[in-house]
């Protein structure tokens, strides 16, 4: 048996943890043969391959990012995009796909099973808001990034008596600011799913000071203010060229909270180091797991599953129940941790 | 309502998480008052306590050991014991008691149950042997630094065409050596469930420098030898005052390899790094989410209880479930592994 | 004798190492009795202090920030600011001063010293740029943040096929961008000591995508463009508020790098992680030793004079010395760097 | 030109940052080609040799170990190894020779410059007790890692109440013990240097717990006692094997002072993870600045040579200096931080 391996979307800690392991079990238990495709769906796209074996495998489980590279392409939004996929696939003697993406690239895998191409997902997002599974590797090492970092802004925040707002990762779901901001200490988390009040998040860092303490904001790239709400425009400062400078939510939260209280603010905005580097044990594990547990999908033929972690299992579940919908903070949740803000 | 908490066993990342949680969630949400008890159950016996409040808990969140300190302290074991136990809870007026530690304070917790005093178990364990709960807090942790320490030694080993032995925490459970073996890419892990076979390791070691890679091995401190298997006395080294120097069971196991196959080893005892300092991302949630649902159930009176994780959820379950079994690593477990050895 | 202590300017890892030296062998080994002002220059200025001896730099060595608080308050910008520090100094009975901080903190030092107050310094900025030390404590702190999150980037640029941007700290010396650089294994670095041209840094960044490897870009945040060059206004992205979104030198050089090659650029601005949490080893041991040196100077009444590292010596160099003019990056040191570029 | 680079001894954080920067100046600077020559002098004598240009130095900056391997090969204790190595050389076309070791490898390097071989040394010692240089590269990374474990370790002391000893590597010299105790904030440094008396250790840990704080002892591997001083010898305690448990001085010491205090004691021996792994900031960079002054040095025939740093500078001294005497901690040094201990 021939099997294709391709890795989509943004990159994750843990990505090669998963190559090695489809790889390795697969050589070793079920004597298949690898083919990988580089950059994602572009690969079985144009047609792009590199050699696969246990010897392009070695020493890569600490190493970030993916030796497979990664894109965003979607075959269904190319012409012809699709029948030239199962060409390529046909052409490399590819009989199975593992697929490894987030909600993008398993969505690009769940319509290529219903077309009758042999695959199977393995789910990656940094954002953890994948249904179906626990947790998704990435997300580990991201709230470790975050925590450290809130852990290292505690000591300026009391030193200055200043605001300190974080802006971590997450578009649509609140988990690494949740995570992050519990696990740090921070005392007020903003996340997409719970619009904030600016007013409210003001009196919260007013509060604070009174308590001789200097509060600190975790805050998802997602976070929006409350309809209505009051975040209007604030002055805008110029920087050394005579450009404006502003940055996301991070930096305008900081600067409404500079405005509104007369207290110091700052934003720090940890982007792309939460996604690159070496993986936690966690994820490290996680991604293994994943990767073992694919390769026994394709040896049994279980397709059109995706893996996932419940509680220390991991079962092979429908694709679609990943790319369905996304896992969002509840308001249960989101309130549990109340009792530390503020 | 006058809660009592205390902390037994040994030290453990995410102890002062769980504290903080209690206390925090008991006086704001549910308006408690709380007594520290000193050095696990050595405090209510003697009547040893400090003030806990909010105030005392400031900080630390990030700060591994236990403010309340610990001791192995068994009330049963003291003549009376159980007795003074009861009348310093009553002297100090004390209505409940959340007891954090593993199997042994856990298991006094439960006889105390027994015998009618109030109590709700927060389970604690590095080696993440308790049943009823998918992990315990600490064990990410010590986990982690095992994984960073594998990381280090392979360019060691690689450059002296070495063996390397790495023994990590587990007397009666190989969680920390599995895990961190995988996620370290260790060669061999040897857990306490699985006797080995010291001739099976060597010629492993042995085909491993035929690949023209070096091996690590990772074992628990519990690991065995198999009966009748042939693990000698090897010829006793002196030191420097003329004593015979030989460790635990990882020099053991290196002392035999050198002698069997003539390659250099040497063992790299990791010993209480992995139980003190800062904890996780990981380990910080979870102890808070452990203390938030501890104190909820002092709350609701759900007594003689033990916190549990199950998935992403926090479930109040029978304090024997965390305390009748160890959990320990099954044979389907250790043999997923078994690919990435050799 | 009683001493004062203060802490002014920015925070920076090993403030605290530098305290409990102070009063730790100001105690033990000379008998002095300690006050500690509050937040720099303000503390003398308004005659706020806070107790200070043995007990309160217990544990506060691997802490970062500031026990003593700081502020950027400036006496000599305050009208009758210098009479008012002299009366409070009087008035606490304090007979000497250890003033620790950077280029503004140890100027005012300085003067005060001119007008005969008795006063030691030791130096403090994370950017390194202070005269008559080899180095200053924090500044190995800030490396290895900067050095590691690099590390992290390597994978992330790899996988996508992608520019990044670090923004390092910096204002009018490039020592951080050029030490992590060099020990991050950039592939170019923006210092503001040599204005770069944008062109110049396109060609790199192409010539680097030819040979198959994504180029990661080490900027100081005081970097400039030449004068004449061509960094024109790049075309102003809008963010979900309607707003520009724009940010410092790093964002714009990681937008212009896109506008003139067509490959994707991100920017990450470090920013106040750089500068919080706990020190490195070195940073410890240096800010340690300034201490030791700076009690024993107050001992010996060698007033005026700067704690400044030789080799492996500490000296007692006179305060102009490192207040005077900048330490800057010479075009030696940036030119042997070259060879790692492009 | 043609040059031939070797690296020996112990593996130490930054040979392969040498190695890198030696080749990518010799290539791109200087237009030489390289010879790598594998473990150490067992290389050239044996005439083993790998491939080395920029290609083979992608990627390792961070790394640990060596890409060229290493041994404790001496050719003078070899019958014509000295010949054999003048034959190889030869016989590879290799003009000059770069030897990156500590004592015993530039020992040969020094003998081989006398028979009028072209070489220059850097030196590498992770005991940083080379004379002649300020630091070596290796010796921050070791203080860093014996710094986080020391960080560790003070939490599960104070929690137990318990003596917690600390070995770390330093078989001559005592600066890894000296650094990381002082960076750690030890109570109590021994060292080769100043032999101890237990009794004294013994009441310094007393005197220790009597102001209700547990010490922590950090020891040099090669830390003795007083001539006459009373370290007799312990119970011997039995393994679960029937065997003897005792190891080095670290658990020696442990076992003494629970046997005259009364305090429970453990050891903790750090081992090969202060070797091995990637190196930090500060390693990197003198590492690489080592490389580019050695390449420098065989540019302009300065043979016979040995890179030491400075201050801030490289310099080039002859090769005797930094073999002629081991560079050890003097009494004034240690003096300097007995006020920290006890």
């Amino acid at each position: 048996m021939r099997v294709g391996v391709l890795t989509g979307g943004g990159d994750c800690p843990g990505l090669n943890a998963v190559i090695r392991a489809v790889v390795r079990k697969g050589v070793k238990t079920h004597g298949f043969e690898f083919v990988g495709y580089r950059d994602g769906w572009k690969g079985p796209l144009e047609g792009i391959t590199m050699e696969l074996g246990i010897e392009q495998c070695r020493g890569i489980l600490p190493r970030g990012g993916t030796i497979l590279g990664s894109s965003r392409t979607n075959p269904f939004k190319i012409d012809g995009g699709v029948e030239r996929i199962q060409e390529n696939l046909a052409k490399d003697g590819v009989d199975a796909l593992v697929a490894i993406g987030g909600e993008d690239t398993l969505g690009v895998a769940t319509k290529l099973a219903d077309l009758g191409v042999d695959v199977v997902g393995v789910p990656k997002t940094i954002d953890n808001d994948l249904s179906g599974t626990d947790f998704t590797f990435g997300f580990d090492t991201a709230v470790n990034i975050a925590t450290e970092a809130i852990d290292r802004l505690h000591t300026t925040a009391e030193s200055h008596h200043r605001v300190l707002v974080v802006e971590v990762m997450g578009r649509h779901a609140g988990w690494i600011a949740l995570h992050s901001g519990l696990a740090g200490g921070a005392n007020i988390v903003l996340i997409p799913e719970q619009p904030f009040d600016i007013e409210e998040v003001c009196s919260l860092v007013e509060s604070r000071f009174e308590s001789r303490y200097s509060p600190i904001l975790v805050v998802s790239e997602g976070a929006i203010p409350k309809e209505g709400g009051d975040m209007t425009l604030v002055s805008q400062e110029l920087d050394a060229f005579g450009h404006v400078r502003l940055g996301g939510i991070g930096d305008r939260i900081a600067k409404e909270i500079e405005d509104r209280t007369g207290k110091e603010a700052r934003a720090v905005v940890l982007g792309h180091i939460q996604r690159g580097g070496t993986p936690t044990a966690f994820d490290r594990w996680l991604a293994t797991r994943f990767g073992l547990a694919a390769i026994d999908a394709v040896a049994t033929k279980n397709f059109g599953t995706m893996m996932a972690l419940r509680g220390t299992k991991i079962e092979q579940v429908p694709l679609i129940e990943g790319t369905g919908e996304l896992k969002l903070v509840s308001p249960e949740e989101y309130a549990e941790a109340q009792v530390f803000f503020g």
